[in-house]
């Protein structure tokens, strides 16, 4: 059993986290901390926790977090970096969700993200956990950086078409829609039902953070300059993300379905939909998947990727358990079988 | 492993059934049939299935279906009457999702449900599958009503107080409230999101399906002539019920909490939270838990229990597999250790 | 032209206020009022107001608001009350929307608002709003307190039955449903869309503030003493209320599709539906009527009354109106002539 | 008064017209055709017009629409163009919120519904119903082809780029977001709340419709050729659309702002808003204008506008009073006053 810690676990994350741990045959929850809710069982805040675990919040306290084997963060952004060099030093491992280890460069990280990064060294050797490009890096690492969620999204519909040269990297186009889980469970009157329900918007569009850790995720792997427009939306719906992908082809690029089909086909957790498909967000509600498609309009030189995630899974806390199943050693998919909840 | 078939397959609770069946560690799902979809790959009606059955919709065909062990029957009422005697004769077991056997009174199945009942006999020897009720004679059934969702949220919150003989049995009423999968997935445009999204209603004042099951439910543990106004409404959302139960105690009840939490202290699907709580239906999405409070507001003579399912699980498919469990002397919440998906 | 000013314009109820009075012939508003938002225009927080106001929140200022002709109150409970007094001195004639004045028992409003009246003098001449049974009072006031949403949908549903003596007004349910925008605008992580989408529970069963409000208006016209169980649900849309009344028959009520009928037939905003109906709340979204339609299941002893109003139109800012008209002699259904937004 | 008439009512385009109509003062609807519902009271289908309309459904008559000074059509593709050539000859003008007349090629009309055009001379004559761009033709118009939902959206956020050269019209990107009752008011599963609710996907990526009726509009007012890529997307909500579109700039394109505001300074239905606004659909609920919002993230040379409108307004109904007001030479607004509903 994996002894684990989660710190920071009253949001969204937090609650997934422990939904999927809870089913999780290998995952033991033996601390989870929250200044505001200390000493309030998990399941009073849950309702959907009765049951499955009896387990109070605690203050965050570092002795008892380096006592575990994992410690996941799903902190707010800023807040991992303060703690993870200790508890890497006990010999703790670490998931970071928030975004504290996501950019390389820790120029671009203060540019973003408004504050300079406490811990460069840590920083360095942190891998970026998206199992379909660092698969081996993440089963050696002590410390994994989560990928965000319109991040893996679009990383993953994008992928095939940069890694094999096939597009123009430099004007590429991601309008990406999320359900409104992705801002979390603080109190913040934008977010009320009566202000996002029954209406669309767009917001960020002069720079939103995830832009510049999608970029990065596409150079690693593209031979040109990437260059990225990206727009995210909010959506009426709780949970979901909908990338809508455009890339411009350079020439004739052969079967694009094969390609997309052959690049994933050992990925226990992406699904390239069959020709003409246009996949739902519903389909991947509560697990780990990414389903896509691939269409090329009017056969012309455009190429339209739509792939769909669970925010709260594949671009949260399911992927999370994905990379501890490869830093752990277990099966990639433990405790990630579920069916998605449809309708 | 069971051998399992499914006549009737493509409506919402047979998508639920195979949700839950995908998961099951005893269950082996040979045949589901469908007349309109026959042919078409299951996974393909429902993209959450991709990945978890490798099975076409077919025909229905007494014979292959008389082969399986057990039999779910997810039909419009008046299918499942006039094919299961044969399915009995042959020893297969049945699991009615339908209405056909759920009213013992012949004639009161027909004035509700307009028509003849086909197979009294066979009816006479059905058991009502609510577990929390009936689990004896459950195990040793052939043939199996399950409850249908209203009656199941409003049976289980008003049992405690009708057994116990507190409560004018003579003046109930059940407040009761839905989300649209209730209606099934059939082409109706009263259902659609243009329709019913963003406004609420009552339907079927004038008398609706489920008051004579709920009433037959109350008058086998009761004393007293049972007396029940039951309004159902529509609420836009997908999933859920809220029953909101109301009676008038006759005597001073003593700790009603206890007479609860005693009366369902071995359920493992019913779960009484604490005294002043009220629960929220989410917080038993996609699983097989009734969850409930107890109230008398003011400290007055009337009580009022809330009481919350999914209407797909625990008011069909799940207490179906609830069910199958019992019926094939395997622990009964085998396959049922889902948490809800919150948010 | 009515000169107007509104204090506390920023949440629900101030933007309904503008919305309908941007398009009332008679009215003016020259002021309106927020702390926290002074110098920001109306139409910068509110979107569907550019072009309808160029109007700037303002710090309150009494000298100017007592200028008004009318001064409506969106302000949390127990602001008004501070304020009223010296309007009142000066000439100008309120309207508040908010609690403070609806009780008119002090020791009540204490009881239930956890503060002691600071006005018990004015409260004493203070109306209650209700045109359907204050309208010659309304007309004189200068001080109309405008009832809350849940009230005016009870009241106006058991009005007719009490009215007549046909029900024992001893044992009456009010089981309530309520859009989230009932809830207002406050930065409140209870009533975030990820919170309280996609699900429904009952809140406040234990004594919610406006039973001794709908008990209030029932006594008035009971000749036998009131007892309410009040139970309010909140409902995954933005606006609506839909109340389901239950009241028992004393005797043989006669025809009661035509009592209704009878005591709404001049009524401008009451619409009595054909008998067998059921009212979605979206036929008054954005109206100031009640829609409701009478029945008697089964045709047994229990009377359920179905009532819907749009608890911010006639639940407060359409009803506000009504009131101003009936103050300053207008056409009572003036700049109320909306029809319904439906789908 | 505009004595009118309009033939297919009953879907939600319908309906809109008639919640419209029912307050303008100019308009006398004399006539409301529908087959399927002949007989019935119009506000016997739709609660909201109850005391707005004493006026039942009856079957297609030529001769009393031909007795109209205006006729609408709401009806399905191919209905308008068999019945409006006898209504002109007979003195009736004509707005077809079909597609009928909107395209002016009839060989591309033919490949893309599938049907030839019945009355090609007609068709030559058609205006197209966009104010914003053909204003004095509307004026003087006797048959107006209303704009489809999408290409009004995408036309006016694109215009003022194309008008002035600015982008490269051969790969412009479209990336549309629309509620569901876009998808009229058929029985249709596809469109139900359980189907669609709590999801978003895109469809009709490999070629939708409004895709040759955008491209016509801007090849109007462009002197490069127009290449397009237009994804819709159905979003889980009522009404309302969202267009964000993507053009790459051709040069220094001056003050993309000033040159979006001087293009619509005049519009009286075309709100730009400041410089980084995103604009929210529901800002428009209910209402004829259309708000839109122009970026350039991070100075690049790509141009991203957001461009709002209520689909059944704006997108239907709306326009066509808009155009209607035109046509008799009324103000254009006359009875497009309304405020937004918001929330």
């Amino acid at each position: 059993m994996i002894k684990i810690g989660i710190v920071g676990g009253t949001g969204y994350t937090g609650v997934e986290l422990l939904r999927l741990l809870a089913t999780h045959p290998q995952a033991n929850v033996v601390c989870i901390t929250s200044r505001a809710e200390s000493g309030r069982q998990v399941s009073d805040l849950y309702g959907n926790l009765r049951g499955h675990f009896d387990l109070a919040f605690s203050e965050p306290d570092p002795a008892s977090l380096a006592e575990c084997d994992l410690v996941f963060f799903a902190t707010p952004n800023g807040t991992a970096m303060k703690m993870v060099p200790e508890l890497l030093d006990a010999g703790t491992r670490v998931i970071d969700l928030a975004a504290d280890f996501r950019l390389r460069d820790p120029a671009v990280w203060e540019q973003w993200y408004g504050m300079p990064h406490s811990c460069v060294d840590v920083l360095a050797e942190a891998v970026y956990g998206l199992p379909e490009l660092n698969r081996e890096q993440i089963r050696g690492a002590r410390l994994v950086a989560n990928p965000g969620c319109y991040p893996t999204a679009a990383a993953l519909g994008f992928l095939p078409l940069v890694e094999s040269g096939l597009i123009d990297t430099g004007n590429l186009v991601a309008d990406c829609k999320s359900g409104v889980s992705g801002a979390g469970r603080g109190a913040n009157a934008a977010m009320l039902m009566g202000e996002v329900g029954e209406s669309f918007k767009a917001y960020g569009v002069a720079g939103h953070r995830h832009l510049p850790e999608i970029r990065q995720t596409l150079s690693w792997v593209s031979t040109q300059p990437v260059g990225l427009t990206f727009v995210p939306h909010l959506v009426p719906m709780i949970r979901g993300i909908h990338a809508t992908l455009y890339g411009r082809l350079t020439g004739d690029p052969g079967d694009l379905q094969a390609i997309f089909e052959k690049r994933y086909a050992d990925e226990p957790f992406v699904d390239v939909l069959p020709s003409g498909s246009h996949p739902e967000t519903r389909s991947v509600r509560g697990v780990n998947h990414c389903r896509m498609a691939i269409h090329r309009p009017q056969g012309g030189d455009t190429v339209v990727v739509l792939s769909v995630i669970d925010n709260l899974t594949k671009g949260a806390a399911g992927q999370a358990l994905q990379n501890m199943n490869l830093m752990f050693g277990l099966d990639e998919a433990t405790g990630l079988g579920h069916v998605a909840l449809l309708p």
